[in-house]
């Protein structure tokens, strides 16, 4: 099954991508999105559709002054309007003025849409994929024909459907694009329908003039990464696709899946082996500018997708990985990941704290008491899986390498509902706090929209005079988990602080049935772990590496 | 491609779905989400290994207390230890115990994993399959196989996986499982390895004493779903899999997605067409019972799969649904959804009053007014799918139907983490309330583990008073998400509280970027909604309904 045949990936997050419910890109996040596309080595970004959306318009002008480097930016567009003169469609005029050299149409498959949707004629619907083409192929473009709904408007008149194609491909479109536009097609149906069509058009195969097919599936039936492939394998050349599998409804074919299972798996040449190291890195660029918590359990690029629990597990990996990993992750830039969890044996122990760069003796008492230590810990509700700078501020404790910064002496925090002072004070909580620098007791106050921002506030203001890189430390994620929930508001509370210095972020963890005693212990180990790490204070010449 | 032949689900949530890195499950969430698997009508749930996990022991013993009304409750553990008697092996005396009539056991298929993993002789791992299988069955369970790196093994060494099935076929098993343990198999090489031991073994298919064939698949590929349907097309009888997906690195075959498309698209029996409707409701709840946020994206399920954008989409849905649809939501009690629509807004108001018993008319003032509220309070992060009781105290306020029993003055909470004070206390948080009953102003204070269950106690210590029944309120589940998690400890809060007269359990939800002052919202609306219920105060004679 292996081919080395050329697979073109058409990437369309910018397009279809953003039609994702809650996703909201601004022109700035476009730019960015698109000259990481090209770094990727993504032949075609399509990157908007000018004639819609004023924004699209922008970006296609604004990108122009700082072009890209090897992608073809394509725009996009719907056939001319019924009964009208391509050449007078203000749509139309819209698309040429994006100023690309690709441009993709999208026309009705389905004899349905033609006279429900557009309201017009069979023969009509013909005429206009016809001249929109040709149209545009007289203004000096090359086309590609989205061919909207196929899968479902050949199922309910084959006939019909393949002369849509066939009025693109007589006006000279390079790709005909079989677009499942509702998501629903099964794979096997894919394969079917594409042997229907070479069946019905053996040029395609045959004639080099003829254009090429083309996948454009939609994730409804959780089956469009299956469908693109199904469409591969049935001799199609362009896969259309998002990063994250990001687009309405349940999304488009994840190009993040997609492009791995055709290169390394199949053997079709997608994009360069280094490029293809780019892929884990793309992906949560491209959360971050969407402002989407990227997936951690995301097939090839998530954080957890080579992530290995349990002891039989890990030293069978540390072994040969073959034995439980389909590839290896640092083919598309990611990695393996040990997780810390209480099933945690000695050897899980012993490689995380290799990848921390320290060598533990098993024999060691401090590996001993670093295992127990972590065991009490985890019946006590605390986890590290998720928190790992906290988790070696544990191992460099026992090791000795924990260098007292900072004691805590006490805090006070004070929240206050009474309706006058809230007005006055435009904020309603209060921490006041007491820690030892170097012999000093420092007292602090600060106050905060809710009691765990006053007490960061605080802790901060004190040690910002014998600190002062924290004044670049912030927090910048905040999750909450009730442990053993039933338990009412008596429940033990489990929190994650991510804190970061504008350009390393790490994780730290906090228990208690006071939620704001769990937080408080997260915040201070998110600045003890930072200022360790920026002034290198551990006992040791090892970096820190809990960071990501 | 329509079939009615009986695909048996086989549900792996609580044993390979709670590998998922960050899946907590409570024993209290395991015994709920069996039940509402049975309510489902899955007609095998695996329950959890109850030789490596004292919880799963005491889930086994548990639900012998309750017990299912359908399903077949399954204990899963590997075959023997190597050289080793199967009667003296702790871990086939721990399965034996859970008490099921029903076990799965599995084994190795690879070669590499017998030799690297287990250290044995490729003969002996043959016996103990064999040995385990003969020793449980004799001891009158009925025995599921699952065969574990199937296709990897298969893809090695064809002949000594064969045999690895052999062995527990001539033991008895019933179903022999195919199991894609890291993942990474693709649909075309599911139906050949398939179609390869249908040929090797004629009598799978003719001798009807002979094993079934059953499959397991994982998400390293995005590929688990279409692999399971590519083995139920090449003709396994069982489909092990997950709800929404969850499991160890990529997760296990969403059983969310892998049921509708085998029932509803390739017409094979799964579930009958009623229990299908409870799939979207059992995604949801176990998602809320894990405390991870439900993907609103998720296939089939989702609360944005059936969701429509924009003009042309909506009335073009309107006329015929077909359009942009893949099929009817109803089917898995999912629901279209109109995005952003005042229209959709009031039709839901109104049929969710009806579910309150309540008949709002769309022209009457009251019906704009709590649709106006609602639309601001979800702008602003409150949410009450799972909140009904607050909804229902929203409605009638507009209707008049909320009469005032205490008034709110305003409060203040202490926290201290002073450690001498914290050790002569016993406490660490202190609230003090004040509020309005019948004109009388009360001033109580209380002490607790934190601060809401301290605000909870000085609150209900003031009422106790006026309302007796208070005495029997108390708070039985607390929930919290971070809202725009992303902004640090400034993001909002929503907390969800469960209040419980004893008898009846009601949801109230609070919003703040003040975690206390959303829980506090919630508690006081909790307290409110009790007594309202107790004293058939509202100003009408319809029942109150937000209760389960």
């Amino acid at each position: 099954m292996i081919s080395n045949r050329p697979i073109i990936i058409y990437d369309t997050t910018l397009r279809d991508g953003a039609q994702r419910e809650g996703l909201a890109l601004s022109l700035s996040d476009k730019l960015h999105i698109a000259h990481q596309l090209d770094v990727l080595g993504v032949p075609f970004i399509e990157g908007g559709w000018p004639g819609a959306n004023p924004k699209d318009v922008q970006f296609f002008w604004r990108l122009q002054e700082t072009p890209l480097q090897q992608a073809q930016l394509v725009a996009f567009c719907s056939t001319r309007r019924p009964h009208r003169r391509a050449a007078e469609d203000s749509m139309l005029q819209a698309i040429l003025a994006a100023g690309t050299h690709w441009v993709t149409i999208f026309g009705k498959s389905w004899d349905l849409h033609v006279t429900e949707g557009l309201k017009t004629e069979l023969a009509e619907n013909l005429a206009m994929i016809q001249d929109t083409v040709s149209y545009l192929i007289s203004q000096g473009r090359q086309v590609i024909y989205d061919a909207e709904h196929w899968f479902d408007g050949y199922k309910e008149n084959p006939d019909y459907a393949l002369q849509t194609l066939k009025a693109a491909w007589d006006a000279g479109a390079k790709w005909l694009v079989l677009c499942d536009t509702n998501g629903g097609t099964l794979p096997h149906e894919v394969s079917q329908t594409i042997a229907a069509i070479y069946a019905a058009y053996p040029e395609l195969r045959t004639d080099p003039e003829a254009p090429q097919l083309g996948i454009h599936t939609h994730n409804d039936g959780e089956l469009a990464v299956a469908n693109a492939i199904a469409a591969v394998q049935a001799g199609v050349t362009m896969v259309q696709g998002t990063i994250n599998g990001y687009g309405e409804r349940c999304g488009n074919a994840n190009l993040c899946s997609v492009i791995p299972n055709l290169q390394l798996k199949l053997g079709y040449d997608c994009l360069g082996s280094e490029q293809l190291q780019q892929l884990s890195r793309t992906s949560r660029m491209i959360s971050e500018l969407a402002n989407l918590a990227p997936d951690d359990h995301a097939p090839f690029v998530g954080r957890s997708a080579f992530a290995h629990k349990g002891g039989i597990h890990v030293s069978a990996v540390a072994r040969n990985p073959k034995t439980y990993e389909h590839l290896d992750p640092s083919a598309i830039g990611n990695e393996r990941r040990i997780v810390i969890s209480d099933q945690s044996g000695l050897s899980n122990v012993l490689a995380k704290a290799r990848t921390f760069g320290i060598e533990l003796d098993p024999k060691d008492g401090a590996c001993r008491q670093i295992l127990q230590q972590l065991k009490e810990l985890e019946s006590a509700g605390y986890q590290f899986e998720a928190a790992e700078a906290s988790f070696e501020l544990l191992m460099r404790s026992a090791l000795g390498q924990r260098p007292t910064q900072f004691t805590l002496k006490g805090f006070q925090v004070t929240c206050d509902i009474w309706q006058a002072i809230a007005q006055a004070c435009g904020s309603n909580a209060l921490a006041t706090i007491k820690v030892n620098v170097n012999g000093e007791d420092l007292l602090e106050v600060a106050e905060g929209n809710g009691p765990v921002s006053a007490l960061d506030a605080a802790l901060r203001k004190a040690l910002v005079r014998f600190y002062p890189e924290i004044g670049d430390f912030h927090l910048t994620d905040y999750k909450v988990r009730i442990l053993d929930s039933g338990s009412g508001t008596q429940a033990r509370t489990r929190v994650l602080v991510e804190s970061s210095n504008g350009e390393d972020h790490w994780t730290t963890v906090g228990v208690s049935t006071n939620i704001i005693d769990a937080s408080y212990q997260a915040v201070v180990e998110g600045i003890e772990y930072g200022l360790l790490r920026d002034r290198q204070l551990f006992g040791s010449e090892q970096p820190l590496n809990a960071l990501y």
